[in-house]
């Protein structure tokens, strides 16, 4: 592949930044401020990596201006310098190439309705009555039930599943292994015996959503299961049948919901968080990784509910003593 | 498709329930109490919808005879509202149609008995000497390892894997995503160095068990893993090698349970939770969502260590006194 | 199949175990102390099971000289009883059968090196330039994108995703519904809105490693997410982006690991764990199941934040008072 190359003034452009130093300094790459070699640019956000800022070998470097006189390199300054990062780092990104049209081991259903701009790789299964519109790309192997529809560009990787009347927006990108539209967990008691609640709902998935590997979305019992416009979901994420998680939320792996919560917008949930079902999230909550979430709640703020850990024997202690906290305080109270 | 309609005096003898209201009333789908239109059947079991009853459109509402009065429509009263409810559910299930036969790209192995009305759908891999009863549906890219027994009418979405030796009992349903029969953890440390256990087990599941999507349960290193008849399992489970669950328990989404567990019959076990190996678990036993188990329980009841979300500051404070209270309280004794 | 038959001599020349008892005693299979039968050799390493030992029909057991008192038969005395068993075991594991070659429905791109010895099952699909070394073997529906490199004598289960340009070393196995590679979670927030920072890494896998069913690994941001030579990880775990995870650590189901973590070498990381992004845990460290690690480790040794469960009225009162305890001690000190 050839080595693509800018001129750092284009980048500084692009990204709207301030260049402090020489416009004409040729970029080949992006990388960490740890590991960049010359001819690279690299950024600076979080503050833990500051110490890596002096002793960079980057040949330019993005960040705010506060830090600006410690930078030891060509500088392009911003507000935002993770967004512009982003901007410069899908420069370098490797294209890859995507066989366009339906691959001829696909298995089709009747009465599908397929833009000739779709991309269906090998071995894929479409129920029928599937819509799929224009710049849309299946990887290999993917299974799409009966009756879905996906909206313009959106992308699913090798090995996605979709079960039937899952409905996907545009600009949409759900990566491997994740199982859209399952059953719901909704089973009645009868004299000991559990009976299956049918769900009948289905999954719908708004536009801009990205959804990570191995993530399971339930299908509603009977609303639907709505992921709104925006959403960002991490890794091995599970959401409960008949959730709702308001546009611009972001979730980190690991975090599982139970059926029929509610999550706002913009909320920012940590990973490996577990919902409580039937509850309600307001917008605009952040809620710390490994949380607990048993109740509603009802203002925007950080919450968290995370132990950190210690060393075995003084968890120990600790932790004999919580276990009759109650009656140690009623005791020190007489 | 041609929608369904039933009388409610139908639906109340199909359900045993005591009709107050008129038995002519025509009925052609069910929803929420909250979003529920004219013709549509609701139900209220968990009283926190029950806000909603006194303002439903439904035309019917399934209830225990405590909220009769506040019933604004049309009532089927009965002791188990869910259930019931369950069974008007399924007359209104929209039927998929499932292809019969062999998928003529399906590879099957050498010596299988496969029942004339069984299903297998496209490009699954079928080992050898693997027995599917009557009835058996095989959903698309499943793989079946060499030896693999399904009793009659159970079911596998698809992408399913069975590793070699897996049983399965009959009416079972597994969700798409779920390994059932992959090798246990098992490392035996010699000189810093991890060596594999061979686990020569298998996975026995029962009659009438359903898998979530994305489950993941380990074959037994010597002994079997058995999971009892009548478990349900949600999404995202993962269950370690010589686990055995007893029968009609139910375990929530995210639950993980580490190696040679033993769980009792008829346990509840909410989402998030982790089990310690080589632990019991008696019957009867409800343990709440997110909770740890580290030793065995021998009597029936409900468990809990999940601590719920605080704003993240007075978490804080109380964290860090958590972190020094053994300290702190002998001091105070003094 | 042919029962495969050992004279007990031969089995303690093997684990170099100190025979008491009988070498001309055959043993044809390895069960548990519990549930040997006569002609089966059995082992005690983890004492919770030495209440078996006494009565174990096992024709002979593999264990500590400080038991070798208490056994009722035929004795293996060894320092290292599982590692002992695990080469025993290893005798009696079942062959399966791996068709050789290339199935003729594999699809696969151009420009790849398949050395002649590799066996790729059905429904593979393989990307160009894809390199795979002597003995590989590849399972049913696998996806290998494009540029990935596998190192000899390394296996994959069915349905596992390699995507572009992971790197994985000589004998690494991994097993079904696993996906390496997929993009890190990283976004940059720009007026309310995410937008995706590419990730232009890759995963790197050493020599030695085991991988369980469904776990993620995903690419790097800009460095590589590299998991290092005799690593050994569980089911249903989640390496986020740019993590590093030094040689010969384990970790056991469940556990979630953020972006940026490093992790040491000869580390033991329970179940359920979270680890936060951006923060260093040392080698020799050992964290207990559940807990979560906020902050690094700099010290070996054992880690714990794990509150196990209480009667749920208990755990009320107690937590009650935990959600108060900063207000509770400063008054009782007052």
């Amino acid at each position: 592949m050839l080595q693509r190359c800018y001129q750092l003034g284009e980048l500084a452009r692009l990204v709207g930044a301030d260049l402090k130093g020489d416009p004409a300094c040729p970029i080949d790459g992006v990388m960490t401020l740890e590991n960049a070699k010359s001819g690279q640019i690299s950024f600076l956000d979080n503050t833990r990596y500051l110490k890596y800022l002096p002793i960079t070998r980057a040949s330019a470097v993005v960040l705010r201006t506060q830090y600006l006189d410690r930078s030891p390199c060509h500088t392009l300054v911003t507000a935002n310098p993770y967004h512009a990062f982003a901007k410069i780092a899908e420069l370098f990104k490797k294209q890859r190439s995507v066989a366009t049209g339906v691959h001829p081991t696909v298995v089709m259903g009747e009465n599908c309705v397929i833009h000739p701009s779709v991309s269906i790789a090998a071995f894929c299964v479409i129920g029928s009555q599937v819509c799929l519109k224009e710049g849309v790309i299946v990887g290999a192997t993917c299974s799409i039930g009966e009756g879905v529809s996906i909206g313009a560009n959106s992308r699913l990787e090798a090995k996605v599943t979709l079960y039937p009347d899952t409905v996907i927006g545009e600009r949409v990108l759900i990566h491997s292994g994740s199982v859209i539209g399952s059953d719901g967990f909704g089973f009645a008691q009868d004299k000991g015996v559990w009976i299956k609640i049918p769900q009948l709902g289905k999954v719908q998935i708004g536009n801009d959503v990205e959804i990570g590997a191995n993530v399971t979305i339930d299908r509603g019992a009977l609303d639907d299961t709505v992921i709104s416009d925006g959403v960002k979901l991490d890794n091995q994420i599970q959401v409960g049948h008949n959730v709702r998680i308001g546009s611009n939320t972001v979730i980190a792996g690991c975090t599982g919901i139970a059926g029929s919560a509610r999550i706002g917008k913009n909320c920012m949930i940590g990973g490996g968080v577990c919902i409580n079902g039937h509850i309600d999230i307001s917008d605009n909550v952040m809620i710390t990784g490994m949380s607990s979430v048993v109740r509603s709640i009802r203002k925007p703020g950080i919450y968290s509910s995370t132990q950190s850990v210690q060393p075995r024997r003084e968890w120990q202690k600790n932790s004999a003593r919580f276990r009759r906290l109650d009656k140690t305080i009623r005791c020190l109270r007489k």
